[in-house]
C-alpha cells in the first residue's frame, strides 16, 4: 500500500466517501486514488472556496468532510472555508498536493511558487487555522497521517496535510490504526458524580444546547437526557431544533432580550445551568453580554467538561450524558412557556414582505427537511421560527461568512442525495458563490434555492450606518435567468408578491429538479424582530467604533451604479442583418 | 487627521484612487472614508478573491492596488491573490477592517472569530505571503504606516495592514512621509561600470526581458537601451511586447527548445548574457532547466543586480538602464532571426480548431489593446504569436491560478476606462470566477471576453495522463446565456466554427457595450506548439511522480456527469395551467 491508498482508504473508513476539490498539476496522485478507491468518489467544484465549504457542509452531516488542492494556488483559496470550519468545529481535512520532495529542494523553478523556499510558508499559514498540519517526507508519513487523523476525530476540528508527489506513491505499512479515543474512566465517573450532585439539590435548572450536540455525535444521548430529566430546555440559535420544538419542556430558542423573554427569565433565574456543546459568539448567543459565566456552570463540551469553574478533561459529550441519564432523580420543574413561531401567514397580492416570507416558509418546512440558511437577514428571520420535528437546520453563525450557505448545501446534499435539501440565501452571499448552483445540476441533486433578493447587503446597511451608501450595493442580475444558464435539470422562477412566493413554494412541492426562486422584497425589509436586534447592535456600534467622516465632494462621480441600463441582446444575424 | 484618512489619502499619492473589496461588519470607517475623500472611489466586487485579483490588475496597470476586506473572513478569502501578487511582484495592500481593540483585548463572543485569542492568527498567515505585515495599534500606528509604504514602494510586493475600527478613527500627526527611495550613488557607479565593461569586451551579447521591468517602472529606459545599443533581445513569456516585436534586434520570444530555435542559439552562444527583470518558473522560462546559471551573468533587477555572481544592492533597475545607455559604446551585432508569430488564417466552415483561434485573434489585436491572458492551453497559444506595437499583454504564468484573468481584467478596465480591453479565458477558470462579469457591467466597463469552451481542463487531460479521467470535466453551462442573466449593456454569442468566430470578432469591433463570446473547440483540440510543450511536460512527469493506481469497480456510478439532460424551464403560469 502507498501513502495515498492509506490515506484515502482510513479516511473512507471514518465514513468520508466523498472528495470536493479542484484538479492542480501537483494533485493527480491524490485524485487518481479518489476515481480508482471503489468506495470513494470525486467531486469536483467550481472553485476551492466553494470546494471547502462544500466539504464542510458534508461533513455537518456525514461528520467528517474532505478537500483535495493543489500547492500554493489552490490551498490557499481554500484557507477561509477551512478556518470557518475551524470555527465552528466541522472536521474538514484539506488534502494538498505538492511537487516532488526534489523539486521542492532543489528549488528548481517551478509554477504555484514564489521563487523563494517558501515551501513550509502555506503550512504555516494553516497552521493557524487548524487542529493540526504536517507536511509529509518519506520518514514521518505514516507516523503523521495516523498522529493526524487521531486528533481530527478527537477534536473535530480540520487539519492540513500535504502530500508531495513522490511521498504519495511511497510504499508503507498498511496496518490499520485504531483512530477513537475513550473517555477517562475516572475523570469520567467525578464529573458524572460532581454534576449528578449539581442537578439533584437544583430546584430550577435549565439546559442550554448548542451545536456541539450534534458535532460530537451526541444527539441521541442528549434528547434521552433532555426527556428522562424533564428539565426545561433552551437553545442557541445554531442549536435550533436538536430538540423537537413541541417537546413538553422546550422553552424556545434564546434570543436575550430580542424575543422569547421566557427564555431569558428562566435563565437569569436558574439555579444550576447545564450548557451542552454551546458557542459563544454576539450573532449566535445573542449580544456580546452573556448573563451567566461562560464556565462557572455545568458546561458539558465535546472532549472536556467544566462544572463550576473545575474543568475535567478527556472525557465524552456523549459518555456523560448517557451517564448522568442513568443517575439523577428526575422530578416535576416548573416553569413558563410562550408559543413559539410566526403567526399563520396571510397571503396577499402585495409586494412580498419579509414577514409573509418568514411566515410561509414556516409552513412549507417539513420533518426530514434539511435546510442551509444563509447569516445575516436570513438567520435574523427563522432566529423565532417554530421548525417540524427532526428538520436539519444549519448556520453558519459564529464564523459568518457570506457566500457559505450554497455550497455547504451542496456538500450536504452529496451527502444525503435523498433528502430535501432547502437553500436561504441572500442576493449579496449569492453572488460570492452562486457558481455551485451548475454542480448541483451535474450531480443530480434536487434543492430548492430561493435567494432573498433584497438588492444589496441589506444587513450591512443596517449595521454601517447609512442605508444609502453605495457600498452596500451590488450589481444587479436576473437570477431566475442566471440559473437557466446552467445545463440540468433546473427550474427557476421570479416572484414579487406574496401571493407569487407562495405560488412558487407550491410548484417546488411538484418538481422533481433543482427549484430556485427569486423572491424580490424591498432593500430595507425586515421582519419586527431583526428591525429591533438590528437597531440594538447599530446603537452600540454607531455610538463607540462606527462614524462616517465628512463627505466631502467627489471630483466627478463616474460610478452610477443604481440605474446602469438593459441592453438588447441580439444574435449574430440580427446584427448582420 | 485621523489614521484611516492618512492611510487612504497617502495610498491616493501614490497613484492608488480606486480600492476593491467587499464591505463587512469591522471595515466600515475604512469604507466611508474611501467614499467621502473627494479623490478616491469604493469598487465593489462579487467576493474577495475577485476583489484581490481586480486590485492585481489594477496595478499592473497604475503602479499600485489595494483591497480593503473584513477580519477573519474577508481577510482570508483574498490571501490567494496577495500570494500571486507576491510572487509576480504586483504592489496590492490588503487593508483589513478589524474588531475593536477593546473587543480584541477583552476576548468578548463576537462573530467572524474562533472564540479563542486569535487576532495575531491571520496577520501571521500574511507575513508568509508579503512584504510587510503590520496590525495597528494606538503607539505604532503612523509609524508602521509610514514604514509598510516604504516597503511596498521599494519592493514592488504586496503589504498587509490590519487596522482596528478604534484605531481608524484616532487622531494622528498629518506630517507627510516621503515613500520614494533612491539608488545608492556608490553602488550604482560600480555596478553600472562592471556592466558597461562587461558588454564593450562582448562579441555576442543578448538581452533578455521580462515582467519586472513593466512593474518597475523602467519601460522607457529599458526601450531606450535596446534601441541605442543595438543588441539583440528576446524575451520570457511574461515579458512578452515590452519590445516592439517589429524592432529589427527583436528575436522572438525565448520558447526553449518548443519554438524559436535561433532564441535558444542566441542564449547558448552568447557571451554577454543580461536579463532584465526576471521571473523563473517552468511556466514562464519554459523548462524546468534554464541554459545558464540564474546570476552569474548580468542580471538587472528591480533594486538590486548581480554581475557574474557579485549582488549590487539597493540600485533602481530604471537609473543602471539610464547609465549604461549613456556610457556603452554601440556597436554592430551578428544574429539570426526567424519569422515571427502564426501564419495569417484561413476561415472555413469547419468546428472551430485552435489554430484558427489564435491565428486570426493574431490579426484581431491592435495597437494600445490590453489583453489579459489565462494561464494554461491559452497561454501556449499565445506563446508564438507576433503582437502590435505597444499592446500590453498580461499573463500569471509563475503563481498561475486559475481564475484570476478575468477578475484581474475588470481591474485593469477599472485603471484605464478608455483602453479595449480584451479577456481570453479557458472554460474551467472562467467558472472559478465568472460573476465578475456582472461588475463589468455595473461600473460601464466594455471589454471583450472571449471564453475558449473546450469542454474541462483541457491542459489538465494532458498533464495527467489520461485525458478521460472524470476529474477533468466541469459543469455544462451556456455561457453566453449567463453572460445575458447580468443587467446592463452586454451582447453575447455562441460560436462554433471558424466562419463564426470571425463574424462575432468584427461584431465585437462595431459594438460599443460588454462583448462576450463563447468559442466552442473540442476538448483535446490544441495548436501544434501547445502539443510539442505538453506532451514533453507530460512525458517528464509520468515516467517521474505521477502514476494512475490501477482502476478498481466502483461499488456504483452515481455521477454521471457527461450527459445530463437540459431541462424545460417553465413559468409558473404554465406550471398551473
Amino acid at each position: 500500500m502507498n501513502v495515498i491508498e492509506y490515506l484515502i482508504s482510513n479516511l473512507e473508513r471514518i465514513g468520508v466517501s466523498d472528495f470536493f476539490g479542484v484538479p492542480g498539476d501537483y494533485n493527480f496522485n491524490v485524485l487518481y486514488e479518489i476515481e480508482n478507491n471503489p468506495d470513494t468518489r470525486w467531486i469536483g467544484c467550481t472553485n476551492e472556496l466553494n470546494a471547502g465549504y462544500a466539504a464542510d457542509g458534508y461533513a455537518r452531516q456525514k461528520g467528517f468532510g474532505a478537500v483535495v488542492t493543489t500547492y500554493g494556488v489552490g490551498e490557499l483559496s481554500v484557507i477561509n472555508a477551512i478556518a470557518g470550519s475551524y470555527a465552528e468545529n466541522v472536521p474538514v481535512i484539506n488534502i494538498v498536493g505538492t511537487p516532488s520532495t526534489k523539486t521542492l529542494a532543489q528549488n528548481i523553478p517551478f509554477h504555484h511558487s514564489f521563487q523563494e523556499s517558501e515551501s513550509q510558508r502555506f503550512i504555516k499559514a494553516f497552521e493557524s487555522v487548524t487542529a493540526a498540519a504536517a507536511f509529509l517526507n518519506k520518514d514521518n508519513a505514516k507516523i503523521e497521517i495516523d498522529r493526524l487523523l487521531k486528533i481530527f476525530v478527537k477534536e473535530r476540528k480540520p487539519i492540513y496535510i500535504a502530500v508531495p508527489e513522490d511521498i504519495a506513491l511511497m510504499k508503507i505499512s498498511d496496518k490499520e490504526t485504531d483512530y477513537d479515543w475513550v473517555s477517562n474512566p475516572n475523570t469520567l465517573e467525578k464529573v458524572v458524580n460532581a454534576i449528578v450532585k449539581r442537578i439533584d439539590c437544583a430546584q430550577r435548572p435549565v439546559i442550554l444546547a448548542d451545536t456541539l450536540i450534534k458535532k460530537f455525535d451526541a444527539k441521541y444521548e442528549f434528547i434521552d437526557f433532555v426527556e428522562k430529566s424533564g428539565i426545561p430546555v433552551t437553545n442557541f440559535l445554531m442549536g435550533m431544533n436538536i430538540v423537537n420544538m413541541d417537546y413538553k419542556n422546550y422553552l424556545g430558542t434564546y434570543l436575550s432580550e430580542y424575543g422569547n423573554l421566557q427564555v431569558k427569565d428562566a435563565i437569569n433565574k436558574t439555579d444550576c445551568l447545564i450548557s451542552v456543546g454551546t458557542i459563544y459568539g454576539d450573532t449566535n448567543s445573542y449580544g456580546k453580554s452573556i448573563p451567566f459565566d461562560i464556565n462557572s456552570h455545568i458546561a458539558i463540551y465535546g472532549t472536556y467538561t467544566y462544572v463550576d469553574g473545575e474543568k475535567y478533561e478527556n472525557v465524552k459529550m456523549s459518555d456523560i450524558l448517557r451517564k448522568i441519564t442513568h443517575k439523577i432523580n428526575t422530578k416535576g420543574y416548573k416553569f413558563e412557556k410562550s408559543d413559539l413561531g410566526y403567526k399563520p401567514s396571510i397571503s396577499s397580492k402585495n409586494d412580498l414582505s419579509s414577514n409573509y416570507f418568514y411566515s410561509r416558509l414556516q409552513e412549507y418546512f417539513k420533518g426530514e427537511d434539511i435546510i442551509y440558511a444563509e447569516v445575516g437577514t436570513i438567520t435574523q428571520g427563522i432566529a423565532p421560527m417554530k421548525f417540524p420535528e427532526n428538520c436539519d437546520v444549519q448556520t453558519q453563525l459564529l464564523w459568518c461568512s457570506i457566500g457559505w450557505v450554497l455550497p455547504a448545501a451542496f456538500g450536504a446534499g452529496i451527502a444525503n442525495p435523498k433528502a430535501r435539501i432547502i437553500i436561504l440565501t441572500g442576493d449579496g452571499a449569492h453572488q460570492v458563490s452562486a457558481m455551485e448552483v451548475g454542480n448541483m445540476c451535474r450531480y443530480g441533486l434536487k434543492p430548492i434555492i430561493i435567494v432573498l433578493n433584497n438588492n444589496g447587503y441589506t444587513i450591512e446597511r443596517k449595521l454601517s450606518g447609512d442605508e444609502n451608501s453605495d457600498f452596500n450595493n451590488i450589481m444587479a442580475m436576473d437570477y431566475a435567468k442566471f440559473a437557466r444558464s446552467f445545463k440540468g435539470d433546473i427550474w427557476s422562477t421570479k416572484v414579487t408578491t406574496d401571493d407569487d412566493f407562495d405560488k412558487a413554494l407550491r410548484v417546488t412541492q411538484i418538481m422533481d429538479k433543482v427549484c430556485y426562486v427569486d423572491a424580490v422584497t424591498d432593500k430595507l425589509d425586515l421582519t419586527e424582530f431583526a428591525k429591533n436586534v438590528l437597531i440594538d447592535i447599530k446603537k452600540n456600534q454607531v455610538s463607540g467604533n462606527v462614524q462616517k467622516t465628512q463627505k466631502k465632494e467627489k471630483k466627478s462621480d463616474i460610478h452610477k451604479t443604481e440605474n446602469y441600463e438593459t441592453s438588447v441582446h441580439m444574435s449574430i444575424k440580427e446584427i448582420e442583418a
